[in-house]
């Protein structure tokens, strides 16, 4: 009997397709490795083939825009949106309208090319958790923005078009939808209950313990009881805390651990597949909700959407979460 | 400068990428002609390889199960929900689940492996539409059952997995999540304007006329103005109503033209791409509503959605919709 099953934030029904299970080795497995160095423009030494770097970890000694780099943020030279200009809004009979004013960087996460984040030290990691913060920081004091977003594409099926290991960041004008739909749910599951919804469920995951994947001192990493993937996966501070900006160092040192360690056990389960994260914390100047709570998505790549799926934001979902975290704790 | 559009229905901000446009020669083409007629469990004749049909349009001297049909509907071999069984609902701690109780059907639009809709005759592109409906009305009169999904993935990058021309029908014992958004957001323009949103948008469609692309005396088709996807499409009654089973004879013989037509300027401008293509039409039960509008929605697959996409729900759309409906119109 196929079960379905509803997420308690935002109320989204996923159907777990039970009489057609498929474990990790039902899925196409990928090769991801990196092959194409010699033409990258993000290896050390092109640094010119991008735009003016506009943040980067390297020595007091060397030189903005030349070698020697360590973590290096960048303006995208394809933007989805304009850095330049205001915010003007427009009606046009019955529809909106606004100029496309953002942000959109790239965080280049090293300088070797075939290093991607489950091979680098543990220092080279917490640089890029730090890196992500500080951008973060910097680009929420834009008025203009109401929202950063920081998101991974690994592979190509994943949609990374560099193959050099980088992650993006996107400020916004407004609030992405989901995160609106997590915030409403938050929001109302607060207002009735007077808890925060996802501390609740941290607690409801230590009660079950079959979702767990791994944990440290600060996070949890968990794959969610209504996935809308295979294999769909969760880190989340166990503390209560709306607001990424506001992580401490050590709490950044135990990201950078979690999220290494989930992606390393990612790679030994499934074969190096695509993958995209995406960071979901509070919008700007929000930072103090009691009712909203960051943590970060990552989704592996391993099935499409289809019509159905596009069709009714319902998911079909051929993994059990407990499965997925069952073979990922193992790993 | 790129520019941000906001969907009057759901309140969907998506962003034009209007520095690095793409028209139709700027995708990956796609042969999606048939090949595999050899081992097809759709072709007459094999009628045994499929579960016993629940409907088909046959003469009357011919056996159920056998060949002879023009369209025939089976239960999916592979159901992603279960027919049997009651709806039975428990909490789990925060969690909610219920059982998998639905229907799961398979429509095969004609007997010839070859033909795709392209390339029915009127005739029997209207067979497929009047059978939409009778497999419609049928599903809706199951207690169980809360909403019918009618949806059709057309080629192998757009999820289908047997090559036969085919639709699918779910039924699901709860509204998917896009129709209750498209409800919620329908509801409230009604409240406060007295008016159907998608009324409104035929209306401003008409005035700006620069999206449309064919109509007739029924349907309006056209691209929306803040799509997902590039050449989104949308077609839709012209006269108000919620309920695509109250459609007439007359009526669905417009929609299979107008549907016809459309997928014909599809192929001619981009090159028989995959689509999906999927039916929204009001709850079960609540066929009168003033503020919703049946209408479909189809979706070449021309680009893949990422990481930030499925993080944000935020679309970034390569093509104009004027210019997508241009190019849809002149075909």
């Amino acid at each position: 009997m196929p079960e379905m099953r509803r997420d308690p934030v935002v109320g989204r029904w996923v159907i777990i397709d039970s009489e057609h299970l498929k474990g990790p080795s039902d899925f196409p497995k990928e090769d991801n490795t990196p092959t194409r160095q010699a033409v990258c423009p993000f290896c050390p030494g092109r640094e010119y083939q991008t735009p003016a770097e506009v943040d980067a970890v390297r020595p007091m000694s060397s030189q903005a825009n030349t070698s020697g780099w360590q973590v290096r943020t960048v303006p995208n030279k394809f933007p989805v949106l304009s850095s330049e200009g205001t915010i003007e809004k427009e009606g046009r009979g019955i529809y909106d309208q606004m100029t496309g004013i953002g942000a959109h960087e790239v965080l280049i996460e090293g300088p070797d090319h075939d290093k991607n984040l489950t091979e680098l030290t543990k220092e080279e990691m917490q640089l890029v958790i730090s890196q992500y913060q500080s951008r973060f920081r910097k680009l929420s004091s834009d008025s203009r923005f109401k929202y950063v977003v920081i998101f991974k594409n690994f592979g190509s099926s994943a949609g990374a078009t560099v193959e050099h290991p980088h992650s993006q960041i996107i400020a916004l004008p407004m609030v992405p939808k989901t995160v609106l739909e997590e915030l409403k749910g938050a929001e109302h599951y607060h207002q009735y209950r007077g808890r925060c919804v996802f501390c609740d469920m941290i607690s409801q995951e230590y009660q079950d313990k079959e979702r767990i994947i791994v944990e440290n001192n600060s996070f949890l990493a968990f794959c969610p009881y209504a996935p809308r993937y295979a294999f769909e996966t969760w880190i989340i501070p166990k503390g209560h805390s709306a607001d990424f900006a506001s992580t401490d160092e050590a709490t950044q040192a135990q990201l950078a651990q979690i999220l290494q360690d989930v992606l390393k056990k990612f790679k030994k389960v499934l074969g190096n597949p695509a993958y995209n994260y995406y960071l979901h914390t509070a919008p700007i100047g929000h930072a103090n909700l009691a009712c909203y709570h960051w943590h970060i998505e990552i989704i592996p790549k391993l099935t499409r959407s289809v019509g159905f799926e596009w069709g009714t934001g319902l998911h079909i979902v051929p993994t059990f979460p407990q499965e997925a975290a069952r073979y990922l704790r193992e790993a």
